[in-house]
């Protein structure tokens, strides 16, 4: 458990936000404690000057740990208790990923937006599901993805890619490490079937960044790989996954996730996105410069004029949150749009659904083998 | 022109060899002056102790150039003269790619061994009839695979790897920038046919070295794409394509090829190779470290125990030279087998074959678009 405090499922920066709301004017809930990020999400809305009005799990001990961390946030007894209270307009939560869509509709029905924690859905049958309520009820099924939203250099790098840092992005590369910690993890994250897979959930964060840095509002997959290396013990899941898209613009994204993050490494994951443009490209390191410094978000970059470095850490914040709290306000889709986000989640599904899963063999030299499940 | 002295033709280390013959007892000889990498090559030869006989192309343009690099090679008056000497055991050829195999054909047929540039052919015939002529003439047809050969970091990450610092490895991920120098590119370079095409001739140095690292001896093409994103001038170059590999052992390569270095970089391409292994992951910055150090050969790894970095310029040298000269007057194959050669080239041929040619669009709306051409 040396690391618990260092994985990918307990990243959840403080807030470094600007209050866009009086104190009241945006309430919030939080339920469905199951991932980590839900703390990631909160402090975003608080620093976005949110109030939370309750707090609901069926798990105690889950209940317990978000009161130590927010004393001030009463305890509910029941989810209906929040989804009755119509001084809540939005439910954050962080569900098993194949139950956030029913969860979400549940709260739309009630008359409240949804903040979920990414993947927002696993399946295409639930993707419609949660098209129609949001056409039905008028609510918003907002998206945590974090490896953008909540990482200043990611946030930098779209703001430079805006300003024309590099001419028109022609490719976007993420290579999106996590440390496994595997004694940490519940038994859902090692199911298919609850956990979505690692192309629909980690890769999500990856696809949602293609789509905002060449701002494509279509793409294609055009090849996917999983398989399982070395996790022989947990034969569903996937230790290593990739991905090829091709917006409809014509730029593409190459995706590599995996759980071989080593323990020697200072961090939960070396993540990095390199952005090709047809005047310069970036690099970002997220979360350290490896070998080099413990502070992540760091950017290199390389234009007509020479080659820089810059460390935004500290600089950009995260408007994200701010931004979404007033288009629930004012219903407006600032932050992101909802085709955004059910694109992104689209797109992550498909991803999984269509990967080839590769089977290793020590005997090379028979034809490589692709299984089916 | 301001970058033709740093741009990959032109790219020739001096020779940090270990001679392994005395004087005289291997004996090369040069033609086919069109590509600069001619100079890499015989770099690498006299630094293992081998003497040039004499150098001929029908341009004494280019004649001129190398015999005033090499004031001591004489300069022959046909190619003939050059295959009837018997006293030559190689000849080394930097030709046009799409005349590579035929010029080797004929030196073979002569009784020589061949040493080319990369690619070493164009098409899936001509890796038949090479083929058959090594079968026949007992001859080898070996490749400068520069990327790899002649760079001392891609050396001492083979040797990492072959000493376990990574593990088992599951994944190779190479970036290989380009820096274009468009006036400086001869009319052959434009031409699919000539040259091969993109994925054929800077793909097959990344084909390579994923064949290598991770000791397959098999593999298959998942994807492939190409696109002429910002060169409308040349319709038929390529200025990005990628492919996803799968070997026979289930490790999978991801390769980027672009010719979108931007003048700002201090060199004529960020290479970046990542090795991803089941205990560790290896970054090698090939040519510079970005905004960091001019100096290339940088290897980043991070395995159980931390994070490390090594320049390792200057340490392991270019040891293919000395091997493949040993070779060929041993009749082994301890620098490079033949079938790995073959097998390198015939699967950038099939990368170029197989590729989709992505057709950008302003207008992304629009299904993706994918021509035939």
């Amino acid at each position: 458990m040396a690391y618990q405090k260092s994985d990918g499922m307990n990243y959840a920066p403080e807030s470094k936000g600007r209050p866009v709301v009086k104190p009241g004017e945006f309430v919030f809930a939080a339920t469905a404690l199951d991932h980590g990020h839900i703390y990631g999400m909160c402090n975003g809305l608080f620093g976005a000057g949110a109030v939370c009005r309750g707090v609901y799990d069926p798990d105690p001990k889950k209940l317990a740990a978000f009161h130590d961390r927010y004393p001030d946030v009463p305890m509910a007894s029941s989810l209906e208790e929040l989804l009755e209270d119509s001084s809540v307009q939005m439910i954050a939560a962080a569900a098993i990923p194949n139950l956030r869509c029913d969860l979400g509709i549940r709260i739309m029905e009630a008359g409240k937006d949804y903040f979920t924690d990414k993947a927002p859905l696993t399946t295409l049958d639930q993707l419609a599901r949660a098209k129609a309520a949001v056409e039905r009820t008028g609510r918003k099924y907002m998206v945590y993805y974090s490896e953008r939203l909540h990482v200043e250099s990611a946030v930098a790098a779209g703001q430079m890619i805006e300003d024309g840092a590099v001419g028109q992005v022609i490719q976007v590369l993420n290579l999106a490490p996590h440390r496994l910690n595997a004694p940490s993890r519940p038994d859902w994250f090692w199911s298919q079937e609850q956990s979505g897979g690692t192309l629909c959930d980690i890769g999500s964060h990856q696809i949602e960044q293609f789509l905002h840095f060449t701002k494509n509002t279509s793409a294609t997959i055009l090849s996917a790989q999983r398989a399982n290396y070395d996790h022989p013990e947990h034969p569903e899941f996937d230790d290593f996954a990739a991905a090829t898209l091709l917006g409809g613009n014509g730029a593409t994204q190459y995706l590599r996730v995996d759980w071989f993050n080593p323990d020697g490494l200072s961090t939960w994951g070396d993540g990095r996105l390199f952005i090709l443009g047809t005047k310069g490209y970036m690099e970002v390191r997220k979360y350290l410069d490896v070998a080099r410094d413990c502070v992540g978000d760091q950017i290199y970059y390389v234009d007509g004029q020479g080659e820089h470095h810059e460390c935004v850490a500290g600089k950009s914040g995260f408007p994200f949150f701010g931004e979404m709290i007033l288009d629930c306000l004012n219903r407006t889709e600032h932050a992101m749009t909802q085709e955004h986000i059910f694109l992104a989640a689209e797109l992550g599904v498909r991803a999984q659904n269509e990967a080839i899963r590769i089977q290793p063999r020590a005997d090379e030299r028979r034809a490589p083998y692709v299984s089916s499940i």
